[in-house]
């Protein structure tokens, strides 16, 4: 996007819970799109994975059928809904590639329908409850904004969120804004209080940190409420909490923990240009001396 | 450093203003310095270009003078006190390498007076009231931790914790802690208290981001004060606030914005492993697609 296209940007972030009626659950998110482009916004940020239950709390391979092609049922469902609202819409589904390689894919459609871009979730997390490794195929497609009439955007998907370098290489490559498509919530069996504390404190802080280090605006959109896995006896509760990042960091709003919520704000994008002539950290960076993040360990 | 050897480690801050009187400088530390150490503190940071004032608001070539070899006048007292005190001391001097080779450089004391290693000051700011280009080459000693008896140090200065890659570049050559001595403020002519508030909320964002992305306890040792150009026109309202973040990011301790102050504090150095244990970041790195890290920008 060239600097006399910057602007002012209306965006709107979807927070909301989904069940296992799939067909209810994108006819909550398109009735919150229509409100949100009545309302004049051009860029909507939805949650990762909404449309479908959050399946990854088990390693069950019939969870594979929840996938679809690109295009696909929801693809093409948002894709009119794109075109109907004329708005930048920047979603996230599981993607069957082919058999046996699945993604957890970010799809970006313009105001006229058309597919700008995808991006595959780059860091894949595995951990109790979260068992992504199962189901998401590493992606393959780098860290590439996807270019659209409102500019750049550096889409990353949730476990990106905990590495600057995924943020790093999107302002490289020229992003005008960070968005962050996610699914983060507490096991419902932990119960300290303080450590669920700085879990979500320490989400908060390093998407901030992407901010501050890059000088871009950050866009998160979180899931909420509580889904249970299918045995009943483990579950997670979403912490909603989507928030706006400004490029110095600086918390603009912010959805509560507890509910769903829709968030419209206008951002300011030319303030990328006058924050980053203060802190110019693009200039100092030391080229010459980064070669070591290229290895897992220096040891 | 051993994992047998790991344990909690009692640290020391030194949060202190600085006037052109070198002797009185130093002797302040010294005095903060033995009474820490009476306490059974092991690890003293002291904030950057402690012992001598902050010289870089103009540029004057007078002001090399204050620079000193290593070992020189500054090194030498501390080498003293590390020995007297037994304890191991984080110092930063303006080191004069050669003629017409400067650095900002960190210097770390063992509990035997020896000199346990530097690190010179990689990152290099330059704006207004900082011209610190005109004094300080930039580093050539890379992100390399001190190798010490409480541990492996991470020292970074100042304008390095802006940079989440020097951070991690310390991490993965195996640091135990981060440590940052540095001089930070307002200029004391910008009074819009917003714009402040982000600039200081946002430097300790940053920092505790590098806890976070890394799992490792950062050390923060700020200058307080203010210090007044030589013509008297400008100045820098140092903003104190050292603090200390645990392995995620937690704020510990802070201390206050406007007056020197002593933080004393036990780590819990173990913790690093139980918390990389949960925030696996470092397994996940997508190491096959950083390379554009090593490029100033991708266009």
């Amino acid at each position: 996007m060239k600097p006399d296209k910057m602007k002012n940007l209306k965006v709107g972030i979807i927070q909301e819970s989904f069940s296992k009626d799939q067909k209810e659950n994108i006819e909550k998110i398109i009735a919150h799109i229509e409100k949100l482009a009545a309302d004049k916004i051009e860029l909507v940020l939805l949650s990762e994975l909404h449309s479908i239950p959050y399946f990854c709390q088990t390693e069950n391979v019939d969870h594979f059928e929840l996938a679809e092609p690109i295009p696909g049922p929801i693809t093409k469902k948002l894709s009119e809904v794109a075109l109907q609202c004329q708005v930048v819409i920047v979603s996230s589904i599981f993607e069957r590639r082919a058999p046996g390689i699945y993604h957890n894919t970010a799809v970006v459609f313009e105001k006229n329908g058309d597919i700008a871009g995808i991006y595959r979730k780059m860091h894949i997390p595995d951990d109790p409850g979260f068992y992504e490794k199962f189901y998401f195929t590493p992606g393959d497609l780098g860290f590439k904004p996807v270019q659209t009439s409102v500019g750049s955007l550096g889409v990353l998907v949730c476990w990106d969120q905990w590495f600057p370098e995924a943020a790093r290489l999107m302002a490289l490559n020229g992003a005008d804004l960070l968005l962050y498509p996610t699914a983060i919530g507490w096991d419902i069996h932990e119960k300290n209080r303080e450590e669920n504390a700085r879990q979500h404190e320490a989400w908060e802080i390093i998407q901030r940190s992407h901010s501050i280090a890059n000088g871009l605006p950050v866009l998160v959109c979180n899931r909420v409420g509580t889904e249970m896995s299918e045995d009943g006896k483990n579950g997670i509760e979403f912490w909603g909490s989507s928030f706006i990042a400004g490029q110095q960091g600086e918390l603009l709003v912010k959805a509560p923990m507890d509910k769903p919520s829709i968030i419209a704000y206008e951002i300011d994008l030319l303030k990328t240009e006058t924050v980053r002539r203060i802190w110019p950290y693009l200039r100092d960076r030391r080229i010459d001396a980064y070669q070591g993040l290229l290895q897992r360990y220096l040891d």
